[in-house]
């Protein structure tokens, strides 16, 4: 039975072609059936690519190939499936990537080595591979250049709705454009989560330039959400710049030119990573946490994820109550800097506790609405530092437990 | 409405007196209705007194007072309230406590610095304390040898049932009794938990000797289990020994004429900490985690932490699911030294991965009948060195939500 659709979802965007690149979607029968699992996507000769994956220490297969891959800096074929990981599946699984990663090199007359992959699903399960080697020289025939809606539908897994933004910028005067799409659900959290994304540009720039971007583009989006803190081994980030766009040629280092490029690309990287949150698994709620105060940034960070973490907090807001205290106790968790006597809690914007109790006359009101809401901001001043963060994350539901305590059988 | 008794339960065993120690419990009205609120334990003259306390940044008042009295070595009285947990209350959790303790030591005739506190409850609310500081004298006056049951029921919040443990113990000959009580359920995880345990002993042991016990058998105990790695404000862990046993005098160091003591000791205090485990908030499983194999202790604690924490183990365990993938996730996550193609990985004896992949010819079978028990049990091998620890925990369940999106209400 599939999970009713997340009420924080937003609509798909209508994607518009980009340069360079053509898409497409097919059933391999992987695991699912009467839906897609299987998208490709092939790009223009010249294509640069940029990367950025999981920090778990227990990476599946495919992360490992793109990570050796990425060291080329060109790509002329994307291949994901959903249904299987291929993540703890040892020689079998390096077998599966090598061949799949060969089949599709044969297709689009490339090397193998630019051809990236990625695999979401279950893991410990060996990779039906001749059924993805069998679909994929039908969907190569069919790929198109209005292939987005179907590339974000078959990589879905425990998602219940599609994950796509777009954006233009100006380069030098010449508009380019930016696609993108995702998957993620569970296993959501820095760095990064079971969280597939990739995003195509026809801007025109170097690999190193465009690893520098993502990079840092990384940090605000999908490095700043949380669903369950559990990391998956599957996390793929990648960035495609086809080049087919025609602006000036831009300098090594970027500079101004790129100011709206980049922009527009951070923009775009967080409303994907949003989005991911709105799908958390059995989210009702969307929760923001700021902290400020803090002794640094990074102090700032880990205080907003231990809050963003905490069982207690998020079943707290499932449940609609404004329980700061469980607020203080995951800042004081934290292990980071914090005076109970300086702290000071807000929700929704109104101030609840202030220099280590509750404000004199707090009046809830304001805040039971505000707990109703779809959309919980949590506000926490450490009254220390300069140092600030921002955290998204949902709350913790019964959903949860529906979804995780039965997603094999 | 109050929730069923946890399935994992263990009947309250029958605890017989301690010599210099007398308590009671009485319906303060703190908080809760119809029950039990505030327990009191008075101890002879000359009793000595150890403790623990939580690691929490941002802890209640309670525990920075008995901080200051443990320096005293010395101890007459325990006070301890539930329904309301005096933290980040600012000047008047403050004052609380030392009315709180002004009132004991004038009941008792000794200085307020020899009265131990805790509370536990709710966070950032004002400890009504004149209920507290009424209904003390009655309470004192029925103080009784046979007050452990009464004890152990007054400090419960969310616990099903009460939890204690005796054992006794030879020093030169003699024999020494302890008891213990402890509460706790949810906000559990080291280093502590919601928890507090309070052990007595006749024994007569000097303050650092029993510091330096104390110290050590809480990391094989409180500090080996987590419930949803939520680090309470108020974990307190106290062990007094009135010194009314017979025995020879004990040196300095311990010694060889402890060792039967200490064994008892550690074995009481696991006893406790299981039982808290046990009685995790929505638990219908005790989980065992053990992790072999670490480059170091330390870093196999950290692996066990992050398996017996992960919120997709546990729901997995609650769906009955032998989701190993979950398991190497898990391992991954926790940053420390692991190497995918070592790893190991049984559930309930039973090797299902090993190498990076799962075992040729897994009979999922007996796995599967393992996972329908109440007791389960995981064991990780990372292959590296000899770095081994255990980490006790419970599954996520309905429950946990039920009891926590809820609580204030």
């Amino acid at each position: 039975m599939p999970a009713a659709v997340s009420p924080l979802a937003l609509p798909l965007p209508e994607l518009p072609p980009v340069g360079g690149v053509r898409l497409g979607a097919v059933e391999a029968g992987i695991r699912y059936r009467g839906r897609t699992d299987l998208m490709m996507a092939e790009f223009a000769a010249g294509t640069t690519v940029a990367g950025v994956f999981t920090q778990n220490r227990c990476p599946g297969a495919p992360v490992d190939w793109c990570r050796a891959a990425l060291s080329g800096g060109r790509a002329r074929a994307l291949i994901v499936n959903s249904g299987n990981a291929n993540v703890f599946t040892g020689h079998a699984g390096r077998e599966a990537v090598k061949a799949t990663a060969a089949a599709a090199s044969g297709l689009v007359g490339c090397p193998a080595r630019q051809v990236f992959l990625a695999s979401t699903g279950v893991i410990g399960e060996v990779l039906p591979l001749e059924r993805l080697t069998t679909a994929l020289p039908a969907l190569h025939a069919g790929l198109s250049e209005q292939g987005w809606e179907a590339a974000a539908r078959a990589i879905m897994t425990t998602d219940t709705f599609p994950k796509a933004a777009t954006r233009t910028a100006r380069i030098g005067g010449e508009e380019v454009r930016l696609n993108g799409f995702a998957k993620g659900s569970g296993m959501i959290a820095p760095d990064m989560a079971t969280m597939l994304a990739f995003v195509v540009t026809d801007a025109k720039l170097p690999a190193p330039l465009l690893q520098r971007l993502l990079s840092q583009g990384v940090e605000d989006s999908f490095n700043a959400i949380t669903v369950d803190s559990d990391t998956s081994t599957s996390d793929t980030l990648l960035l495609f710049a086809t080049g087919a766009a025609r602006h000036p040629r831009v300098p090594p280092s970027g500079g101004a030119m790129l100011r709206a490029f980049r922009a527009a690309l951070f923009e775009l990287l967080a409303d994907l990573a949003l989005k991911v949150v709105r799908d958390g698994e059995g989210a009702q709620k969307l929760v923001r946490v700021d902290v400020i105060g803090a002794a640094s940034r990074r102090s700032a960070r880990r205080v907003a994820l231990a809050i963003a973490n905490s069982p207690l907090v998020k079943t707290a807001i499932a449940g609609e109550d404004a329980n700061w205290g469980r607020i203080v106790m995951a800042v004081g968790k934290a292990g980071e800097p914090a005076d109970r006597d300086r702290l000071a809690i807000a929700v929704g914007g109104v101030w609840m506790a202030r220099q280590g109790s509750v404000v004199p006359g707090y009046d809830e009101a304001p805040v039971v609405r505000h707990m109703k809401g779809r959309e919980i901001e949590i506000t926490v001043d450490l009254g220390l530092g300069a140092g600030r963060a921002s955290v998204w994350t949902c709350d913790l539901t019964h959903g949860y437990i529906d979804i995780n305590g039965s997603y094999r059988s």
